[in-house]
């Protein structure tokens, strides 16, 4: 049997270049600041996601991965489901007394990331944006990704980001109920395509603190936070549009890195104070700063910009021509695994895929001494990967639950 | 012959727990903000300098732990020991003619540390301190200690706290000429002599950010920075006193941690970034963090107060009761070779002196989680020491100087 009511999804992984730390709101996930990010290529990383809807279901259900996540009541995931069909009712049988009454019919909901989650990438963005997107086409919901932001927000805020692909800023908002806390797209991918972003990920032995609790321990105890939300943020988003609509990649550069910096300061002037970054972050940073340096010193531009999330890992944004410049760098200080390194976008070709630690180079005139050498699995994984699009509808062929509901096993 | 110009004088070391980053004035070293420090215990780290005038002196001149370290024109040392003759002339021989024109002679000024520059432990401060104590007994000034604050703080900004005993305020002043910018004493060793420090010297293999760069750099590109003078640091310095003048220790310990945390923070939002701190010190932060978590959670007080300075050393500071405990718990995540441990307090007695290793001891329900185990070597030396007095004139036999005014060989 062919299922009726079924709709298959795929979202993207945003990274932020203005930070989001802290809630106003912490039910609706309202933010104490607006933020800007660049959706990236689901071609390479995404979570795909198969809604289904039918009579014959006796409660909502979903698995994660293949195993069973429960809809705890009150839950981000039971919000965002509950508000979904709510939509549903809304704005499509409310209007239509013909259209089959799938808000009152239980969902199976199976969820996959192609990414491990050990790399460390916060899967909750991709995650809720494909959640909520493939319910929507599931529910054929006439809404646009604006208002699906608004419920994927509610699932975890930075989700909202990823229903747009290119450069993405979630706008704040004012009002107390969320309905202006949403995404919009500052510009689509086709329009600055040579960015590309090197996601260096980085070995923790410590299991951080979580964003969730993190931000609010940032809210409760940070004196420089708000500081930063109401004379900071503000400025850099207007900066960072521009930026981007100028494809201007020197102020994207020098915004992007020092928000980095400074959403990490405000972490670390937390009680307790908050590290997401470690040493190796630090020697990441080190590098990159000394890479633009030696560019500018000589009459040139920034070649290069460090990002870091509520973890040790960066992403390192820059043009596509700058991008294995940077690879050969980064392994030249950090040795990779045979085979670990993912050349997905082709950067060295065959040879690369045999041993990719003979294409470490450090630029001419570089200063060596800014961070040591390490060993093996320090940067435990290079994935290279550019700007890319928003929410996918994919066919049913690419459905990940079978026949009676349940999730197929995947290969 | 003996010399009948010369003093000799020890100062010590001070470290702030209210942080001084940022000139308003580079040449007069003017702050951006008021900082207080506590003086710790000259029996163990100390700067000793002798300063001799003599006629058949040719010029000035000075050695450093027997080195010849060159007086510069308009370099620090220079304006120190000019300044200093300047007081001399306008405060004794102006108004007594009969005294040696001692400011028109040269002088040879010999200083040593007792403390290794391995260390890390910032030695500008007791140098300049002990510099110009030494000079200040050799003219025979009629001036207070706040008065030679004003020139040392013109050697080294936070040289000024060390002209005092106890825990000493450096008000940073108002006026453009700097004649407000001086040293108080905000109380004296005698009335809190239960505070003690344990200095952990963590190995750093990175030459990190010199503070004098380092400081300029934030001033001119962390947004945050003016935040914290304006907004942050009266009140703290303030509550600081307060608690101080009160020996209430969950008070001190509470903004001495936030301070070092903001402190860093500010580094952290200048760009490029200024990291002092390392794994090694993150790792220090989280055992002070539980062990303080653990008291309070069974409804008692802070017990342990870390900061760091412009390096990867942690001073925590602590009542006496506590400081066997902490030392243990930071030797049990922390081994120390053999003999590194100097136990001058007597923390562990003569066992202690043979394996110190054998007292480390993590409290009872403190989760051990919070830091991973070291190995031997990443805190390569651990200081206990404790709130000590302000500048003492030492003895003639006790004199850095030969009969020929050239530094003694030391053994």
């Amino acid at each position: 049997m062919s299922p009726n009511y079924q709709a298959t999804a795929s979202a993207p992984v945003n990274i932020a270049v203005i930070k989001y730390w802290g809630k106003r709101d912490t039910k609706l996930i309202l933010p104490t600041n607006s933020s800007l990010s660049v959706t990236l290529d689901q071609d390479h990383l995404r979570s795909t996601t198969t809604s289904r809807a039918d009579p014959k279901f006796t409660q909502d259900r979903l698995w994660l991965n293949g195993k069973v996540d429960e809809i705890k009541p009150d839950s981000r995931l039971e919000t965002c489901i509950t508000e979904m069909k709510r939509l549903r009712k809304k704005t499509v049988e409310d209007k239509d007394p013909k259209a089959p009454k799938l808000s009152t019919y239980h969902v199976h909901i199976a969820s996959y990331n192609n990414f491990p989650t050990a790399a460390g990438l916060a899967s909750s963005a991709s995650g809720f944006a494909a959640l909520v997107a493939s319910l929507s086409h599931l529910y054929e919901l006439p809404v646009d990704a604006s208002t699906l932001s608004l419920i994927s927000r509610q699932g975890s805020g930075s989700a909202c980001r990823s229903l747009f692909g290119g450069f993405v800023a979630w706008q704040m908002g004012t009002k107390s109920d969320g309905s202006d806390s949403l995404a919009i797209q500052v510009a689509p991918e086709s329009h600055w395509p040579e960015m590309h972003a090197l996601i260096c990920v980085v070995s923790d032995d410590k299991k951080g603190t979580s964003s969730t609790s993190g931000m609010q321990r940032t809210v409760e105890t940070s004196p420089l936070l708000q500081h930063r939300i109401k004379n900071v943020v503000p400025e850099r988003m207007e900066k960072m549009t521009r930026a981007i609509k100028d494809k201007d990649f020197d102020s994207f550069a020098k915004i992007t890195m020092a928000d980095s910096n400074q959403f990490h300061a405000v972490a670390l002037d937390t009680e307790p104070p908050i590290f997401y970054m470690n040493d190796v972050s630090r020697a990441i940073i080190a590098l990159i700063v000394e890479y633009n340096r030696l560019s500018r010193e000589n009459g040139g531009r920034y070649k290069a910009a460090y990002t870091y999330d509520a973890g040790p890992n960066a992403v390192v944004y820059a043009p596509e021509a700058n991008m294995k410049e940077i690879a050969s760098l980064i392994i030249a200080y950090f040795p990779q695994k045979a085979g670990d390194f993912k050349d997905v976008l082709g950067l060295f070709g065959a040879e690369g895929a045999k041993d990719i630690n003979k294409f470490g180079k450090v630029p001419n005139r570089f200063n060596e001494a800014v961070a040591q050498r390490f060993e093996v699995g320090a940067i435990k994984g290079l994935i290279h990967t550019k700007v890319g699009d928003g929410p996918r509808r994919l066919g049913d062929e690419e459905g990940l639950l079978n026949a009676e509901g349940l999730p197929k096993t995947l290969a």
